[in-house]
């Protein structure tokens, strides 16, 4: 969870109600086992918001932060499966976006105004090249 | 397309029968529309299989390229959705493997004895934040 929170960026998929995958990058803040993104304030295609329409569509996501080097016996990674939804409170929405204020200087300078998903973690599980044997 | 060619990793999204997304990295090579990995040598859990469960059940998958830094006009993404199948044939995979072998010396020293997995790209599509008015 350490290495999850840590992270500045994440991706993300959502499948829409047929199945087909989607994966974006993210930035997010960590709260508990509550993963909040906001969709940022700058107009948008449609496109963009698939992950809304398919957030709507299927609950069911899965975030993943990694690291990678040339050097494989440094890789890792973190995935967190879970459920998401769009933040309907306005009280949990801002207090989402002061997290992400808090995390990123971006968030400080413009706190973005779209919508605000929250993604309940059930299931994290990791790797990591050192814990293997060699 | 030179972004994600160029790019030494990429995260790879699939979603099971019941449309439960799962996202992987992966290291993985490209050749014209076709983009290739495959699994690592490596005994394996059950769940590190899982992107070969969801590719038989459902062979949409969407594979993400970024960049991410602090400097957020630095950013940009492709994502490319497409149609995964593992390899039958055994020319094609030992091609795949050379390609792979070629990109990374890893893939040199031990060559990857699992299967290998053939996504058709269907749909490239991608984001620049130097691309924004600012």
């Amino acid at each position: 969870m350490q290495r999850l929170g840590n992270s500045k960026v994440a991706r993300l998929a959502t499948a829409d109600a047929q199945g087909r995958p989607h994966i974006v990058p993210i930035v997010f803040a960590l709260e508990g086992n509550t993963l909040y993104f906001a969709v940022d304030a700058k107009p948008k295609k449609t496109r963009d918001l698939k992950r809304l329409k398919n957030i709507a569509a299927n609950p069911a996501v899965s975030v993943l932060v990694d690291r990678y080097e040339n050097d494989w016996t440094k890789l890792w990674w973190v995935r967190a499966d879970g459920t998401a939804r769009v933040v309907a409170e306005i009280a949990e929405a801002e207090r989402a976006i002061d997290l992400l204020a808090h995390k990123y200087e971006q968030h400080r300078r413009e706190r973005p105004a779209g919508p605000v998903v929250a993604v309940h973690l059930d299931r994290v599980t990791g790797w990591s090249a050192t814990h293997l044997t060699r």
